[in-house]
């Protein structure tokens, strides 16, 4: 059995630039995993002549219909009354969902307008898809062979509805299992990648290999699709080794949320603790470090200091140190790690100084160029980065290169 | 005259989710800017036949199509010779064209294939769009008043050639110039920021006001038309006077990035310093404030006390608060927020102190309470929220009221 899918997006403000789509590549890469193919992707306006004939067409096309958008509480919010009567149902009360919605104005203290109940009305006869991210419930609907599941549009609902509500619904209507790991690269360019794999990769059908490259990194995902799952993740296990024995240590994980989770995982193994000393990155790799839930397992704390004088005052970096060598240096880089074990007490520092600004700078470094330093256990690793495309870029990139140096110092522990 | 747009978006990269279709953001940004409605967005593969069907039926329910991508030199671009077809064309070499792309590759000292050349193919009568960021132009048809513009697709292309190519070409069909405003709220939710302009929004022919929710915050989008800019300007200046009439001092700014932003702005205008002292949101206050281009004209630094002996060593908050209060406690955040003044010497200071994990907390204070606190010239504001969601929700949700206080509290200095 092969579906063909559609993903209909509904928002007048996407229609008008104000914000991406990523909802689809949500959606769509949750249906690549799956092997149900896509062909068409729509956006339309908050129009419930337009959307219908939206939705109308995409039953003709395709077996499954995927909505995003359009289920909050305002009177623009019609994507649940258009997909209802295109697929024949009533929008009926269902109680569980406005209990929800009930408690989580009352948790609130927040007044629960007309407005909020009606996110609480679904199509007859739907499986409702509970959003714990948020107000507005998904659902999904069967109309002779034909399906449409709706969900929230507010990314951070979509993601996790299409993860745990959208991918396990559709599990069920096909008869074989896909599974997917994701192999985590830093420090090596996609077509680099791609060029050491493509011998390997173009010959595989099953499970497949796709490189992904984002934000400075690669992630090259392998899908296998057998009856069970345990048949689907044993044929991928061969190629996620063979794709480590190529790559080398360039990969930095396999299923792993991110470069900073995997310095965490291995500091918190090793019992290892960690503080940070930032000067441009202003707290982001502390901001990075705690957004890991149980992050005080490992980390104790951080100071930015965005000033020589806080610098040298509450990091004592010397001040002939500064004079010597300037702040935005390979020194001071180093002594901020070394300055953030000593103040927290803690095993391992980082230390990050640098112009992450592109129009900032001097002769010796321009804007974008930044000094990072790694401490562990008394060996400090240091590294410089040069982004000048933005001040983001720099400094996102000057953080992946500390958690980076981190991890692989971490393992020599 | 007003037109009615539709943007088609060729690649099967797009449906797969292997890249974003950011060039439908750049776009339907410029369709917005000149007035002329786009109703919808498609995106289709590098299939001949659904792609015929996608520009047919844009044909028919839209007065200018807008393709990105399929132009390039490999076998799958199609997007010239569909489109062309579609409009009755034929493709003809086009001299000009050739010789741009000859000398492209002249310059590079690599070889041209055939496959190069056959992007100097266009179809007969079109206005070229030159390409002076890549090998393939772009180029515009017209068929009984209805047109066609086609553009490269790789977005370091798309953009300049939306800016440079298209919105020239298009100036010249419309008549009507349009201009948008965003209104920012904080600390009203959308559905009641919708009651409270209803009545006056619902009968607003031109400008109109659309609101968005958007991470905690509502934004409301004044767009006026008009012949000129001016005009069109000039009409939602009264409306966005009544609307801060209505809702007050939740509006933080007009046109304003963020709302770190706008304290970031009342900050500098009253050379006013500040520095942060964070505990559960782990230095995303400071991560924010540094986000910004010129932050260290406001921001001295910050300190994240991730553990109660960082709070008591390195801020100074006192043994006995901890054991009287709890480390999350609306007294240790104010703490916390005099401290980051004393240590820093600034003028303001922020604190904050919660259970951010949804896990975490205890009988007084459940995962997603945080404190926070604003110290500033002496006085300290406090406010505590309840974001049980997610930790990344609590600990934005705590930073936004962070800056929230301290836009309102630096206005009153």
């Amino acid at each position: 059995m092969s579906f063909s899918a559609e993903i209909i997006a509904v928002g007048t403000e996407i229609l008008l630039g104000e914000i991406t789509n990523t909802d689809a590549v949500t959606v769509a890469r949750a249906l690549s995993e799956l092997g149900i193919n896509a062909y068409y992707q729509t956006v339309v306006g908050d129009n419930p002549e337009r959307l219908r004939a939206c939705i109308l067409a995409a039953k003709k096309r395709a077996d499954i219909i995927i909505t995003t958008g359009g289920l909050g509480p305002t009177f623009d919010d019609l994507t649940k009354q258009v997909a209802a009567e295109a697929f024949g149902k009533k929008l009926v009360l269902h109680e569980e969902s406005l209990k929800k919605i009930e408690i989580y104005f009352e948790r609130r203290g927040k007044k629960m307008t007309d407005n909020n109940r009606a996110q609480a009305y679904l199509p007859e006869g739907c499986t409702v898809l509970e959003n714990d991210w948020g107000t507005a419930p998904g659902c999904a609907i069967e109309d002779n062979g034909k399906f449409l599941i709706m969900l929230p549009g507010p990314p951070r609902e979509c993601k996790p509805m299409v993860k745990y509500r959208m991918l396990p619904y559709l599990q069920k209507l096909s008869d074989s299992r896909l599974v997917s790991h994701g192999i985590h690269i830093y420090g090596m360019g996609e077509s680099e990648v791609e060029s050491k794999i493509r011998s390997f990769a173009e010959e595989m059908q099953n499970p497949t290999l796709a490189p992904y490259a984002k934000d400075g990194e690669v992630l090259l995902r392998v899908t296998g699709k057998a009856k069970t799952e345990e048949e689907a993740d044993a044929i991928t296990r061969p190629v996620i080794e063979r794709v480590e024995e190529i790559l080398g240590d360039v990969v930095y994980g396999v299923d792993v949320p991110s470069l900073h989770f995997a310095a965490f995982e291995i500091l918190r193994e090793k019992k290892l603790t960690l503080a940070t000393a930032e000067s441009c990155t202003g707290g982001l790799c502390s901001k990075l470090m705690t957004d890991i839930p149980g992050a005080s397992e490992v980390f104790r704390g951080g100071i930015c200091a965005y000033t020589n004088e806080i610098k040298m005052n509450l990091l004592g970096i010397d001040a002939s140190l500064l004079e010597t060598h300037g702040a935005v240096s390979r020194e001071c880089a180093e002594a901020l790690a070394k300055a953030a074990c000593e103040k927290f007490g803690t095993d391992a520092g980082i230390g990050v100084t640098g112009y992450a600004d592109p129009s900032s700078g001097d002769e010796k470094n321009p804007g974008g160029t930044v000094y990072v330093a790694v401490n562990i256990c008394g060996k400090c690793t240091s590294s410089k980065i040069y982004q000048p495309q933005s001040r983001e870029l720099a400094r996102s990139r000057a953080a992946q290169e500390c958690f980076d140096i981190l991890r692989r110092e971490a393992e020599k522990i």
